[in-house]
C-alpha cells in the first residue's frame, strides 16, 4: 500500500469564501503514485470546510446568503454562548457544520474520479489568518 | 490491497425523490472480495446526494418539505444568483450540502458494516435526467 | 493492510447530547498498528451522528439551540409524518443530517492527524438507550 500525505496552507482575505483546491489535490493524487485508492481532504481548523459543488460564482454568493441567513454572524455572547470564551466566530462554527468538514473521493487510473462538473473547494469562515487543510491518498 | 469500481446510473423521474442503492452496494462489496476494507459511495453530480437513513416513506416525504422550507425551488435569477446562467436548479446545490454527497461504510468480514437501520439512498434535487453514482471499494 | 475493527457502546441519559469520543478512537489507532491510513468513525443508529468540532461547552448549547430551531422536536403524527409509525423521534432523524454520519480521519506517523482544536463527538438525538458507534483503522 502507498501513501501521501500532503499539507495546503491557506490566508484567505475575507471572513468568509471559497477557494478552488482542485489543482492541488489533483497534482498531490498524482505525485503519489497511486493508481487506485482513496483521497481524503479535511479542513484542519473548525470554523472551516471543504466540500464539492460547482465553480460558478453565482452559486458562491448564493451560499454566502445562505449560510448567513442560516447562522448569521453575531459577535455578542448573547447569541453564541461560544462567544462568552472572548472569541466572535461561533456563527463559523455552525456554518461549517452545514457545508461539512472533508471530502472522500475516489482515485481510478491514477485520477480522480471526478464526476463532469466536481471541483474541490475550501470553505472558510472565518478568515484573516492562517489555516491548513489534509490530503491523504492511499492505495496502490 | 483489492480495489473495485462500479458506476450506478439513475434517471429519476421526479424532480427530488430518493432512491434506496444499499443491494447495488451489497452487491459490489461481495463482487470485490474484498474481507476488511472502506467502501465509499458518492453521488457525481453536484445536484445530487448519497446518505444513509431509513427506508420509511413518511421520513422521505418529511425530508422533502424539510429541504424545500431550508431551499425553496425557486426558478427567477433574483432568488438564486445561479440561476442567472441559465440554470434553475439554484435550491438543488443547496439541498445537496444539507444531505451531504457521500458515504463511507466499513466492510468487515466480506459484508457492510451496517447498524441496525442504515440503508444507503441516492437523493436527486434536480431529477429527470440520467445521473451517475460512483462505489469504490478498496482492501483485502 | 492492516485493519483494525472497534464498537463503542454509549447509553447518553438525554435525548439530545454531545459526547467526546477522541481518547476511544485514538486508543483504537494505537491498538491497530497502522502508521499511516485512514480512520472512518461511523455511528451505526440513524438518530445520531458522528462529527469533528470543538470541546467547548457553549458552542454545545449553541448546536443544540440551533438544531432544535431548524428540526424541532414534535411527537405528533401531524408535523414529522415519520412520527406516524409510532415513533417520536423524527426531528432526531433530521438533526442526525444537519451534524452528519460519520467523519474520515488520516493516520500518519501512528497517529490522528489532527489539526489544533479537532476532537471527535457522538451526537445523540434520540437517547436514552443504548446505540452503537463504529471504528475503522485501514492502512499500514
Amino acid at each position: 500500500m502507498k501513501s501521501t500525505t500532503r499539507y495546503l496552507k491557506l490566508n484567505v482575505p475575507e471572513r468568509m469564501d471559497f477557494v478552488n483546491i482542485t489543482p492541488d489535490v489533483e497534482e498531490t493524487v498524482r505525485e503519489s503514485g497511486v493508481q487506485e485508492g482513496l483521497c481524503l481532504v479535511n479542513a484542519m481548523h473548525i470554523t472551516a470546510s471543504v466540500f464539492i459543488n460547482d465553480d460558478e460564482p453565482g452559486l458562491h454568493e448564493d451560499y454566502k446568503r445562505w449560510l448567513e441567513k442560516l447562522a448569521p454572524f453575531d459577535a455578542s455572547p448573547e447569541v453564541y454562548h461560544h462567544n462568552r470564551t472572548g472569541e466572535d466566530n461561533g456563527d463559523a462554527h455552525h456554518k461549517r457544520q452545514v457545508m461539512g468538514r472533508e471530502v472522500v473521493v475516489a482515485v481510478t487510473n491514477g485520477e480522480i474520479d471526478f464526476g463532469p462538473w466536481e471541483q474541490i473547494f475550501y470553505g472558510e469562515f472565518d478568515g484573516r489568518r492562517e489555516k491548513r487543510i489534509l490530503i491523504k491518498v492511499i492505495g496502490e
